[in-house]
């Protein structure tokens, strides 16, 4: 089967940051014609007009919450900690495999729709076949992880604590389950929910099995200056030294967050390999601060960009997050900090090796899986549009988005989500989240 | 004749933040219903569904440059400055009649569709009718402002350098050809650039003339640490002292940005009643910094919410402002800070007031001018949608919004713009942009 989006203006997000116009065709799954016209080789092709759009990688957030989606505004104005324990917990402890799953739709739905093709996301702590589930009816690309959480802590509600034991047995059955279904599309990752939710034994045998499977950590550090000092007072260290003791830092790591690091810590992170992945609206939000990209990229870690959970940052808007990535560093570091280019390959490519997947998708190039997007350039917002990397960083909205394949799959073809029908999933949603709520 | 906006979530922005379910109804442009079932008094009359719609007044910016929008994306990465000097200045000298109105067309387009129904608008030194010309049309209300400036300065185009008595007498001509005009909603505001474009004499007369004519002042004060340095050699002074003496600061006066002010210039604004306008966007964009809004708000300062130009914010959408300005403080002014209503408020009636059309506009009660606007949220980025503030300030996105209302006559409906043909819009705004960057 061949799909190609045809006649747009491309953002391949290569090491030239190359922009060409013409075709980028997929067949059976995989990119094989970027820029310049092409030809379908059988009759088995489907052509999308991409006639005034940008075509480009899809978004990859590399730190989601898809289960947390049915407390959209349930819980504003909290910080962090009272956050996770007013609403948070009690809410994901509540969650049974229907509303997860409900949750999980409504959350692929708006991540697809807004041109977001690759999630790395935090479950919780059961039913995470239904969140899986859901990631492959909905056609996204997903690495998804069953949320760990073992320590003793009042704040957390009974059901949401996991013996050791049973959380590690739970990971490896769904490792097995679904590490790389769905053609390599759906992936496992272990996730620790944050040290101080982890046991010892716990952190240390993430690391061991992690490496053994081969498969991710995707964790939160460094979010919150109480995590901070409940870590501190525990370790008498600092977060990511923390877990570096605990082996969980490597090239597969993703750390959502990162704000409060010593250039040390940085300095590890580099060492190490390790991603990090920001989340501007939500650590502003829970008013936890702001993560010193810049100084990230310059001790040389990788970052990506995520919305985290609609419970904190209200909207799954990778474009609304990217485009904060572009402003909110200018002030200190100059106008010229993280111009638009950086800031939209942080977002695509960024993304994808922060995941885990820097060498399938993230960018358009021969060889890679075809995760691609059109985003219309003719809404009065972004006229006149004469200047695409500006378009992408600081104009286009998720509502421009056109078209979106996945894995050269169409999922959305003229702003309709194909996978999912997206007035039952809204529907199902709202009725879950009453049931939540009551 | 009579609209009636049915059946909607009513966010009426009284002194109660007081949420109601029901109509909204104008008569001959004037509200005369909020909340519960409304019924026609005539056969004249035009209802429109709000089911699933928020009823809130329409957003007031401020601060906006509709002139500008034609170089949407010609200038990012600049601080504001070199912006002014490389290419805004040139670009605004460049302007003629047609231009400047196809650049203040697709303007008010983008802001009409995205649910602004007023704003304060900066021109440019020339083609001032047409900007006038091209509200006219759009059908948004709209105080306007002939740009001042007569100050030498090399960087400064001949053509955009005025004399000072030309300057008088083209805002003079100006306020006598259109304040007041199109049934009040259009009107007329002396607007200084900023005081290192403005001579000490035209100053002087820009605040005895704005009184004797009882209208307002719009300028920029604040925005840039060059500015400032500018400034403080030229009087020995900060900004709003000199605004001060040269008797530029009543209830009537709007000044953008502010971001660099001593506790003695908010409290000498908050005693004059002047306002602020904050453009979080453009002033993260331009590397300007950022306004401390809770500060102005301790000091009793009215603070508005605007884009400023799509040359800088690359949008004129006042939802990613408000949005902005919701988060941006938590993390050093706690999570609570500017909550959502707070937010809500300050980008409608906060608005209003700032152009001095706080008891015209900008909450829906009885006998202000029906500026309303219905905002869908049945979108999946809002499901499930329970919680109407938190949907205003953190989720809802111009894209959402339905339906718009400006003195009471519907201007767009069902997502479509009534009062301007969009796709010729936007086809001249290509042309023209075109041509002023060829």
């Amino acid at each position: 089967m061949e799909l190609v989006f045809r006649g747009g203006t491309i953002l391949a997000i290569d090491a030239q940051h190359r922009v060409v116009t013409g075709d980028v065709a997929c067949i059976d799954g995989a990119i094989v014609h970027v820029g310049g016209a092409y030809t379908p080789t059988t009759d088995a092709y489907d052509i999308v007009d991409c006639t005034d759009c940008l075509v480009m990688p899809g978004l990859a957030q590399a730190h989601v919450h898809s289960c947390q989606t049915l407390a959209r505004g349930r819980a504003d104005d909290l910080e962090l900690l009272d956050w996770l324990r007013r609403v948070i917990w009690p809410y994901e402890a509540a969650l049974d495999d229907a509303t997860a799953r409900a949750s999980a739709e409504l959350a692929y739905a708006e991540l697809l729709l807004g041109g977001t093709t690759s999630v790395l996301d935090m479950a919780t702590v059961h039913h995470t076949d239904a969140i899986f589930a859901a990631a492959q009816t909905a056609g996204i690309r997903a690495t998804i992880g069953n949320t760990l959480m073992d320590a003793a802590d009042p704040a957390i509600p009974a059901g949401l604590r996991d013996t050791t034991q049973r959380a590690l047995d739970e990971s490896a059955r769904l490792c097995a389950a679904w590490h790389g279904k769905a053609g390599g599309r759906l992936r496992y990752a272990y996730a620790p929910r944050f040290v101080p939710s982890c046991t010892d034994e716990l952190l240390a045998e993430v690391g061991r099995q992690a490496t053994a499977r081969g498969v991710g950590i995707h964790t939160h550090a460094s979010e919150n200056l109480g995590e901070l000092a409940l870590v501190e007072a525990r370790f008498g260290r600092r977060n990511i030294e923390v877990l570096d003791r605990f082996g969980l830092l490597g090239p597969h790591t993703c750390i959502a967050h990162c704000i409060h690091l010593t250039a040390e810590e940085r300095a590890l992170l580099a060492a190490r390999g390790a991603h990090v992945c920001t989340c501007p609206s939500s650590n502003l939000k829970l008013a936890s601060g702001v993560c010193d990209v810049p100084a990230l990229i310059a001790a040389g870690v990788g970052v990506a960009i995520g919305a985290d959970g609609a419970a904190c940052a209200n909207n799954l808007d990778g474009w609304l997050e990217l485009r904060l990535v572009g402003l909110l560093y200018k002030p200190k570091a100059g106008a010229r900090a993280l111009p638009a280019p950086e800031v939209v390959r942080m977002a695509t490519l960024g993304g994808a090796t922060a995941m885990g997947l820097g060498d399938v998708t993230g960018s358009l190039e021969v060889g890679k899986r075809g995760d691609v997007i059109a985003v219309d350039t003719t809404a009065p917002h972004v006229t006149p549009a004469r200047a695409p990397w500006s378009i992408a960083a600081y104009a286009a909205k998720a509502g421009d988005v056109r078209h979106v394949a996945v894995d050269g799959r169409l999922v959305v073809r003229d702003k309709a989500l194909l996978t999912l029908d997206v007035s039952k999933v809204k529907q199902r949603a709202r009725a879950a989240a009453d049931r939540l709520f009551k």
